[in-house]
Formats: C-alpha cells, structure tokens, sequence
C-alpha cells in the first residue's frame, strides 16, 4: 500500500526539530519513504487531505502496567501503602489470565485512541499481552515483572526468559521483550545478578523502578549504604541498557551516574503527583543529558494512558519546580513523547521522528478546533493546548489503526462492556 | 419545555456531595423540578436516556479573560515580562472591538464545547463579550478591567459603571456585572478609593488579580508595607463581595484575613504553572474555609479554556506539593469547579449544583469510553481521567446549547475561520 498525506502541518522531530507546513509524507508498505515531499515517481493508491491537521510521531509510553485499566478509579486519595497494600495487592494477588487480557485490550483501546503507538509495559501473565499487541497492531516492548520477596523469583525469570524467546521479535518486529526486575528493594542483590546474567545472555534491556519514593531512598541508604542508583551501578546492572522507570528522589552523585552509564529515565509526572511521590528533577536530567522518556504507570494511579496529559503537565510543573517559565520548553516535551521514548526503548533508528527510512509510526490531529485556533505555534499547540481527543488517525507500521476517531482493527463495545465486566469478577474474586 | 433525563448518573454536588445511579432529572422551563425522580405529575415533552452518561452541574470558569484567545500559541515559554510586554501587551495596545467579538465568539464556542456554562471575565470592549454572551445563550460575570496608571483610570471606571447599568442582570438574568479593578499594582490606593464607592453604589461585587507573582509581594510590601492582601484590606475593599485572581504568594496573616472577610479566591493552575508563578497554597486556604474557585485564565498563558484540565492539575499537583496523596481529594476539586466558582460569582443560589429549584445549568458526559472504564467512583472518573471532549450535552437556563457534540447555538466554522483571520489581522495591526 502506497499512502500520502498531502498538504498538511507536519512536526518532524528530526535532529532540526523541523515543522514543515503545506507538506506531504509518503508511506509504502512499513516505512516513510517521503518527508516533505513524496519521492518524484511515486504513485500512491490512496491520498489522504492532511489539511486541518496536524502529522506527528505516534507517541511512546515509556512505562506503564496496562491491565491495571481494570483497577481505574478502584484506589483514590488514599496514602501510598493504603493504595497499594490495601486496594491494589489484593486484587494482583488473585489476578487471572483473563484479567490481564481483558485489562490490555481496553488499554491498547485507550491508547490508541490517544495517540500512542508504541508502549512499555511491565506486568504478569505478559503472554496475554502479547497476544493482544499482535491483534491490535500496536507496538510494544513487554517484561514480565520480576521479583524474589514472595519467594518464587526463580520461577518468575524463567517466565520472563520463556516470553523473550517465545515473543522477542515476533509480529513483524512490533514486540520487542526485555526483563523487568521490578526495583532494588522487590529484588535481592543476587537475584539482581541472575537477571543480569539472563539478560547479557539474551542481549536484552532492563526496564526497572528506581527511587520512585522517599522512603526507598532512605531504605536503600540503611540497607546498602548508597542510593538505589548507586546500588544498582555497583551491581553492574546498567551493563546492559536501562530504562528507570520514575527517578523521582535523586540526589547529586545519582546524575552523573545516570548519564555516564546511558540510562534512560521514564518520566511518570501524573502518577508521581497523584501518589504524592514528588517533582522528579527532570530540568536537571536534561541538562546532565540524560534520555528524559514519558509515561502513565498503571492505569490505577493516574487514572487513564493519556499521553498528551503527560505532555501537559510536563510542560507545566517543571516551571514552576524551577521557577523559570523557560523550563521544559514545548520543544523538549514533545521530543520525550516521541524520540526520547524510542532511544529508552533502543527503538530509535525504527520510531520516535518523523524521516525518510523510518517505519511509519505516526498520528494525525484534527487541528480545526475551538481550542486549536489560531495556530502560531504548533509545538506550543500540542503541548499546551491540545487533547488526546484531537487524534483522528494512528498508523504503526504503515497500518492504520485508527480513522476518524474509529478504531479499525479492534471492537470498542464489546472491549468496553467485557472489561467493566471483568473488573467487577476480579474485585469480587479478591474479597471472596 | 419540559425535559426528563432517564436512567443515569448524577453528581449532584448538592451539600451531601450526593453521586445517584439509574436516577432520572427532570427540568421545566429554566429550572430543575427533580433530582433522582421527576414530580409525580411530571409529563415530558421530551425525554434524553441517559444510560452510560454522567449528569453534573455545569463548570464555573472563575477567572479568564475570554478574547485572550486571539493570542493562543502567540507567546510561550517566555520570562513572565518578556511574555507580558514584548509580547502580549503590544498586542492589547492594538486591540479592536472587532478582536473582542471574535476573541470571544471563539472563547465561547471552546467553553461550551469544553462542559463550562458559566464564567468571569476581566477585559475590554466589553459590550462586544455581553452581546456574545447574550447570543450563544451561556451565563457570564463580566467585568471591563479597571486601572489608573496610563492615566485614562476615570474614563475606565466610567465605562465599566456603564456596562454595569447597560448589561446587568440582561438576557433574563444570565448576565451579571461586577467592577474589575485589574490589580493592586496597577490601580493606586485613590483609584481603588472611587472604585469602592461605585461598588456601593451598584451593589456590586469585585474581581481583582491579587498575589499573583512574588514580585507583586514584595513590591507591596515595599510600597504600603505590607502584603497586597492586607492592603486591599485597608483600603476596605473587602467591604463588597470580593472574587480574589490566582493568589499564590500569601503569608500567614492573609488566610485570615481572606477567611474572615469572605474573600473567594479563583485558583487558576495551570496559568500559575506556564508562568512559572508557582503553586498556589490552596490545601491552606481550604484549612482556612476560604471559598476557592477554578479558572483558567486567558488563552494566552494557558493556552486554553479548559476547565477539565483545571480539575486534573488542581486534583494533582496539590498532592506532590503538600506530601500527601489525600489533599484536595476528588470530592473537593469537584465542588471548586462547580459550586464553589458559583459563590465566588454569587450565584450560588441560583447554580452550581443540581437540585430541585436550581437553574437546569447542566452537562452531560459519555462515559462508555475506554478511559472511563471501569467506572468504580464518578468522582474520581471525572477528576482524574475525564476529558472535556467527554461532554456531549450542555443545557444553561434549561436551554440545550451542544448535543452530541454539535453546538446549538453557534456556527463553528465560520467562528474559526473569522477567528483565525482576526488573530493575524491583530498581529499585523501591532507590527505596522
């Protein structure tokens, strides 16, 4: 299938940060073959008005727990440990298959219909997932959640092994699988090691929580001596690529750490705030050129997939945390939704811009709206001023999985009723 | 016209903050005539089912300044005075009636579509907002900004007695008009004098920007020796019904001070944040039984009119500041978007919330989408994973303003294209 979108706004997120405007993008098979301009003999079967709307990289949720959609406004304003140990454990506790089936498939709904082409996801019973992903189109990098505290972290890793070489590459090289140790205080020193090891085997990344909380700081400081970062450094974990999900609480020594050894971060601002975890110092990340990425979490402390909120309250909180209207610039926050996002999930020759080469991971914005107009800025635009709700088209890998706010290749009423139905059993189920 | 909506979930946000399932509400003419059930002798000329929607009291936008939104996206991530005066006060020193009506007519057309059925604004040429207020059918507060410092402070003053005289209480009651001294900086302690004593005489109340900036404190401080709160008390300004802008930068004596003289304040977050003005300490204010109302401020430090993300940041960041995941739970950022934003206006008999005798002021949400389900607390639904696209319907004075999405009032567009044009034509105006 050749496609082209013609005269339309189009934010590259290339190296420039190139807004090309009254610009086509020409798509054939998987890939952009024409930025710009669509190449001289190219003769597309179909020709898409991009006029009114806006052509931008799918977004990428940098770290999110995704059948977590069946806990959504389960657990709210209640302390951490109260969410956690009283509403959310008893319901993972007795968490089935079937939930986390049901729980992605109203997630990868959601965030289709929200722009986002492409997820990191840490969960249990990821072979759902993955299944999911593959039915949908989307594009996912998945691990399944390790930990040894209950005692069978053995049992978990060959898990998490099994769902790398049974879904590492598969579906066209959508799915992507890395191993997810939850974080230093969930994971032993030596099971830390054993994942290392399993990892090198593997060639793969780490995806892992580090420093969300104060108390994890402090913890990690009575037990280890040193910071979580510094804990995890010692145990030569970032040997292997690494995405630390939060960073919220870290201290001087901890950035120096971070950007020397390449670890990426996934910026959570929504859930951190909901929880009360705090302001991660995300200003300071970038200027110690970290890989700043963005996600949701979980569905149930946030409450929803909504990258643009992310967008948005990014490009907020940290002006006031700094004090300097100039922090986080629409520019940076664009480019931590997209590019940033690709470089943690080490898919950035594939995704994350818009160029010549890359697959055709895009998205497109109605742009002719009450709260879109005038347009002087389109950066300013999509960070300030625009809605998931203005996404009327996704495409992953040159297939269109969303046209005019329709969802092509899932079945949204059957998907919402069977979740709501599903979140009820699980509740119950947990207090039988 | 006697309407019934059957079946459906109403936050009625009445003293109770009663949320009713499988209720019906029934409207007669301007007035709700039953929550929960109709009258017995109710016979409907029409009837909306309202299975998989959530009914509540329509958004109260406390604090904007509507024709601000010729200057969306004109001016970001820009130094709070380079902001305001390379950028945005050229513009207003251009400013046409013309820029207004379309300012406005866009400005509208956003906060219907967006669930906001009334709203306070501080502006000028403020003719051109009423007529527009009285055309589109929604409800306003208007003020025309009052301030003395270029010199033409009397001819100001008269102008906004005179839209007092020509508009208040017009369109049936939908509009109100109350003296909008634009700030302690910018009106002298004379100016602010006369202001009060037009107030008595209208029997009007005030809306005023107070403590917006840390500059504004301290230069208080050193020009009346003490805090503009305190001054404006001085002054007695607190002596008619006061609707306080921002407020962000308050010491220990002003909460008393706004708590015992009935002082609303209108938190407007998100203008607070991209202005790197910084968090207002509204978990205090509450301690203090201050009544503290939602806005948005203008397009042009926002950048838009959206009260659903006032609700999300409001709902949020109030958490991270304070350390604790139970401050402003959903309960109490739902009463400051609605009930609340209604006092500040005085109007509070009248809307805010839905019960029998009220204005039928209301807004229906479809909540059958993937990132409002499971909907376990429509209170936490609507605060931390709604969207303002999640309105289909918006009824003010019992008129039905948007159904389905489509406004009933308004040519949309035509109102974006005029607006567009009007936005450049400004632009130009300003550079000639």
């Amino acid at each position: 299938m050749k496609l082209l979108i013609k005269n339309t706004t189009i934010v590259t997120v290339n190296d420039q940060d190139q807004v090309l405007e009254h610009a086509d993008l020409a798509v054939s098979g998987k890939n952009i073959v024409g930025v710009g301009k669509a190449p001289l003999d190219f003769i597309p079967d179909r020709v898409i008005d991009g006029k009114g709307k806006l052509v931008m990289p799918g977004l990428i949720n940098a770290h999110t727990h995704l059948s977590m959609t069946l806990m959504r406004n389960y657990a709210d304003d209640l302390p951490f440990s109260d969410w956690l140990f009283k509403k959310i454990k008893p319901l993972e506790d007795h968490l089935l298959a079937e939930d986390v089936r049901f729980g992605a498939k109203l997630g990868i709904a959601e965030m289709i219909r929200g722009g986002t082409t492409c997820f990191h996801d840490m969960y249990f019973h990821m072979d759902e997932v993955a299944s999911e992903v593959e039915s949908s189109g989307i594009r996912a990098c998945l691990t399944s959640a390790l930990f040894d505290v209950s005692g069978n972290g053995e049992a978990l890793l060959a898990q998490g092994c099994r769902l790398h070489k049974d879904w590492n590459g598969r579906s066209e090289g959508r799915i992507t699988v890395q191993l997810g140790p939850h974080s230093p205080y969930l994971c032993s020193p030596e099971y830390l090691r054993e994942i290392l090891i399993e990892g090198r085997r593997l060639n793969c990344g780490i995806h892992i929580h580090v420093s969300e909380t104060a108390d994890e700081l402090s913890e990690s400081r009575r037990l280890h001596g040193c910071t979580p970062v510094q804990h995890l450094l010692n145990l030569e974990l970032f040997s292997l690529p690494t995405l630390a999900a939060h960073a919220v609480h870290l201290e001087e020594e901890d950035f120096k750490l971070l950007s020397e050894n390449g670890v990426s971060v996934s910026h959570n601002p929504g859930s951190n705030l909901k929880l009360a975890n705090g302001f991660a110092p995300v200003e300071k990340m970038l200027k110690h050129s970290i890989n700043v990425a963005l996600g949701t979490d979980g569905a149930a402390s946030n409450n929803n997939l909504n990258l643009f909120e992310e967008i948005h309250l990014a490009g907020l909180i940290h002006k006031a945390v700094n004090n300097s209207a100039t922090a986080l610039p629409a520019k940076t926050v664009i480019r931590m939704a997209t590019i940033n996002g690709a470089k943690a999930l080490k898919l950035d020759q594939e995704v994350g811009s818009l160029e010549t080469g890359k697959k055709a991971d895009l998205i497109m914005l109605d742009i002719r709206q009450p709260h879109l107009v005038p347009c002087h800025d389109p950066l300013a635009l999509l960070v300030y001023s625009a809605q998931a709700s203005d996404v009327t088209t996704v495409m992953v890998d040159g297939n269109i999985l969303m046209e005019d706010r329709q969802l092509q290749t899932l079945e949204l009423s059957s998907i919402l009723e069977q979740a709501a139905h599903q979140s009820i059993d699980l509740i119950e189920r947990s207090q039988s």
